[in-house]
């Protein structure tokens, strides 16, 4: 889908003029005696940038009806138009930047005689709302079902499909919850912490296995395992007291077959269709393959993700529509800070444009990152604003990417004999992008290997990890429970995301006290709390310079610095016994400087002319004058 | 070095007004007066794009002449200048478009008088040279030295440092040819090549182990052992008439020790300088690293090869316009075809571009191609016309480039159990090209281990290879002695580089006849010969489009096809057993086609609905309607 059609769509009307109607009922009157089910966006605000607005109708037979809009200053209806469903209609509305908050008053004239009151709302003007997410930040990656279980009412809800919790299941619900998180808070600020992504937090009414949050099935509803709507807008205001954002994960790409919009479809063509079920070839390379065929382009773009996951086919306009508003709508209901977009490249590419110009243009400080699971570093600056000409018509306009190039090199520097080297390697690769720093960096999530188990279970090697993370360039993040050395292999599946210790109340020990911990948990702990706060309080790591040298024997140097004469040098060493290293060819950046303080060990370092570094051991000094 | 530097360097004048000089000398006495040893360019031709022309004139204290050119219509002195060393002068002429051949008559006044003609041929007019190599072509790469020695004569030059040959000896001179090369076009040609790459034929007159070329000591000499400077004029007007291209391999980046512009160097600054020998850090990661240091950056542009290989330094604009003339010259001299540029990278970027402009404007069809030795696609096309914007100013003019990236991935996938997805891979990259058909592909070279032996001396793998070499995007080169499964690793060093048994009237057996091949030589040869001799009379396999599809079960599939209705499938099955292939996924290019005949086996093809692939083989099907 083109740009351009976006807006054709919102302009498209039907051909019956617009007939005010006089007859009034109050909502709830006309709330039970119409045929309507839902309309989307639930509710719109007034004085947004872009003032259209396509109403989804849903109800029994509704398409048949003409619609009406009473008058109303400011607010102009374009028109209605019917999709191929009896059960949908599409209502066009234009919002003056001078209409005032209200109800807009609609009137559905068909077999059934309706009418429906849609509320505009005032918009808030609350400061610290929608703050975007940079590198001053540091994220806490955590499944919401998975991390505290703060409401054991909310465990079972008798409507949903699935009604059992069962802990000794990892495909089962745990009961965690927005409220288990909220309780939390204070544990994730002593890390340094400064924003928290959890899984999707929107409803996944799924029969089964649907915990992970991936497989929505409404745009418009948090999880009722996880909160009302007015309790996740309540925990994002919480969260931001507390000076904590919030990362809503998003899925653009597919739905939960149980989605209301699959289950009773507007149309064929709201989703891609084959002639029996089929699979994506989950391999972004086709999109940008100068070589490829059209057949292994339609499998990445239009395959399905999974049996339970249709793929949404974003190249109808009005699908596009309906999914840009949505994404608009949950950002101004909320105050939400940003979006991680999951399975990025899947989506529809000029659909992926569309979407991130109308957030942007909203919100130009959003700073979203999108997951672009790819083999290379030009692939994944493929899917980030990047320094390509357009390839096939895309220009990718997402802020950020996740950067699994510099986790599968930390995976590489910090296994037994690694090779610290990769590190370099993935960032020298920044020349692709517009802003690297705009990228997510971590070394674990929930669909791989835990990186505790990956490096061996060596706490001098994480350790290391722990370093590198939070002193390179980008915006890291930390998969819940790595910092209290939280293990397990992607295979078997699931116990990648087991629950955090002390996160129910029945639970053994709870890692989130210091009593809580091992010795060793309480030192990873510890490592992480000291740079994390470190971090927090010094911009020189969240925005300062890059500057890294060519490692030399498996020891690898960078500075963090400013204009403003601070320096932060980290040494990470991956050989697994001491070195020495001669610092005169780091004159660069160690000129001007005489001392240093180690921010670990807080020793005081006088001499810069050379150091002996113990094997896998990161230093990280602050240079003083 | 800027472009706009370049320009300025060739209007450079001295303050010494031209003064017309009526006496006159022949030539032959003017040059024994002369303290004159030599002047750069040694002549040069009227009628070129560029008008302006630097001489670099050497002699024992030369520099405190004041220069005079007598009358000549349509050339002028724009003026003199002295360099750092009292044995050089530049002069600067400009030679407008109605000058006619002659003799410039040069008169020099300082302690010793003298006069030195100097030449302005007519161009060249033939058809047929400098034609540019293209994806049309197959190009043969072999060492002269080491491949055949047609004149013996030769062997052994009385007046260079190193007087010996010594076939026994990796590191000596063996006596190979030029006269070795054209008597063995016809075997060239057998095997439907259409390019020759020699190693630099250039003079490399070090005292030892400069047999490969890679030393230049003289930018204006043959190398005697290979022939003189006409008989290489002879040797590319042969080839030429033999339907033979000619790439002429060249170094920019640096000379041999013994060259003469180091043994007496015109300025300091005429070589890039360090307190104590220096090594490149070898890594061009430094020249794009947007975190990188000064100091990286200067030691791989501005570090020594290698102790005998001083670093020139190419910012110096006065030395820009010395190499950049010295390239024009050997172009318009010989007719040769193209150049091949060693260590591309290594050398100053802003010099690379105005370099490849300045011939690329006089030769616009030249389709030149580097050697840029890295890691991945991406920095491979970094140095290559590519769609990314300018990075710290550079923007690669170079149109194509030797692409490890698939030479790399053809290795993987010969392997014993490889993955021919790597083959996919590697082209999939290709959209960051500007045009990837420029590029060279290829399975070895004098630089590592032979492939035959890489992949375990395994014949059918090897016919995989070439297969794929031979029908894949881009220029095939196939580097001696592989059609006849010369093998050896590249440690210790030197056996890869071995001699083509039969170039040496004293061998044993001579491998360029059938009767000097084993049978499994005879195998590799015909298969190499069948398919490139098909590619040659094909050009659907030439310049022919490229679809290839996501590899399933180890098998990959590609089409050439063209707008002329020619279809090539070729499909490579990297399994020990033969398999099934379902061919309905390929519609896209097999739709409309009834039959197939396969090129290699002669068989004809009647069901195109699937295929039986026996293990490790490669099908090359022209499809039939």
């Amino acid at each position: 889908m083109k740009i351009s059609h976006l807006l054709l769509a919102a302009l498209l009307c039907s051909s019956a003029a617009p007939v005010a109607s006089a007859a009034t009922v109050t909502v709830e009157a006309a709330k039970k005696a119409a045929p309507i089910s839902r309309i989307d966006p639930t509710f719109w605000w007034v004085g947004m940038k872009n003032p259209k607005l396509q109403l989804l109708v849903h109800g029994p037979g509704i398409a048949d009806s003409k619609v009406a809009l009473a008058a109303y200053p400011g607010v102009t209806m374009d028109g209605f138009q019917r999709l191929e469903s009896p059960n949908y209609l599409l209502i066009n509305l234009t919002i003056s930047p001078e209409a005032k908050p209200g109800k807009l008053k609609l009137s559905f004239d068909g077999k059934n005689k309706t009418k429906y009151e849609y509320e505009l709302r005032a918009r808030e003007t609350d400061k610290g709302r929608v703050q975007g997410v940079n590198s001053s930040d540091f994220i806490y990656f955590l499944m919401p079902d998975r991390f505290a279980n703060g409401d054991t009412k909310n465990d079972v809800i008798k409507t949903a499909r699935a009604r059992t919790i069962a802990r000794d299941s990892m495909y089962a619900r745990h009961g965690g919850d927005l409220k288990g998180i909220e309780q939390h808070f204070d544990y994730l600020k002593s890390l340094g912490v400064t924003a928290i992504w959890p899984t999707p937090v929107v409803e996944n009414d799924m029969p089964k296995a649907s915990y992970h949050g991936y497989a929505m099935t409404d745009y418009y509803q948090v999880d009722p395992r996880y909160g009302t709507n007015e309790e996740y807008v309540q925990f994002v205001r919480n969260a931001h007291k507390n000076g904590l954002k919030v990362i809503h994960d998003v899925v653009l790409n597919h739905v939960g077959s149980h989605n209301y919009l699959f289950l009773d479809q507007p149309a064929k063509d709201w989703f891609n269709r084959w002639p029996s079920f089929t699979r994506s070839n989950y391999n972004s390379q086709a999109l940008n393959d100068p070589y490829g065929s059209k057949r292994d382009l339609d499998l990445y773009n239009r395959g399905w993700f999974d049996t339970t996951m249709p793929d949404v086919n974003q190249s109808n306009p009005l699908v596009a529509t309906y999914i840009i508003q949505n994404f608009l709508w949950w950002l101004e209901y909320t105050g939400l800070d940003s979006y991680r977009i999951d399975t990025y490249p899947y989506s529809d590419p000029q659909f992926l444009m569309a979407w991130n110009k109308a957030l942007l243009d909203e919100y130009p400080q959003l700073g979203m990152f999108g997951e672009a699971w790819v083999g290379s570093t030009a692939q994944q600056a493929f899917f980030a604003q990047n320094i390509f000409e357009p390839v096939d018509g895309f220009k990718s306009n997402l802020p950020g990417v996740l950067d699994f190039q510099s986790q599968g090199a930390i995976w590489d520097a910090l296994k037994e004999k690694g090779n610290v080297t990769k590190l370099y390697d993935a960032l020298q690769g920044d020349w692709m992008y517009q802003d690297a720093t705009r990228n997510v960096v971590f070394m674990d999530n929930h669909d791989m290997s835990r990186v505790y188990s990956v490096i061996g279970e060596s706490l001098p090697r994480l350790k290391m990890g722990f370093a590198w993370l939070l002193t390179t360039r980008g915006i890291p993040q930390l998969y819940y429970g790595t910092e209290i050395l939280m293990k397990n292999f992607s295979n078997p599946d699931g116990l990648v995301r087991s629950d955090f210790p002390g996160g129910w109340k029945e639970d053994k020990r709870n890692a989130f006290t210091q009593a809580g911990r091992t010795p060793q948990e309480n030192e990873a702990y510890e490592y992480v709390r000291t740079l994390g706060t470190y971090r927090k309080t010094h911009p020189v790591l969240q925005t300062g310079k890059l500057m890294q040298f060519i490692p030399q024997d498996n020891i690898y140097t960078y500075f963090r610095y400013d204009d403003q004469g601070n320096t932060v040098m980290v040494m990470l060493n991956g050989n697994d016994s001491e070195k020495s290293v001669d610092l005169t060819r780091f004159a660069e950046r160690l000129n001007g400087y005489s001392a240093a303080s180690d921010i670990m060990t807080k020793a005081t370092v006088s001499d810069l002319k050379s150091v002996k570094i113990p094997g896998y051991t990161a230093l990280v000094w602050e240079l003083k004058k």
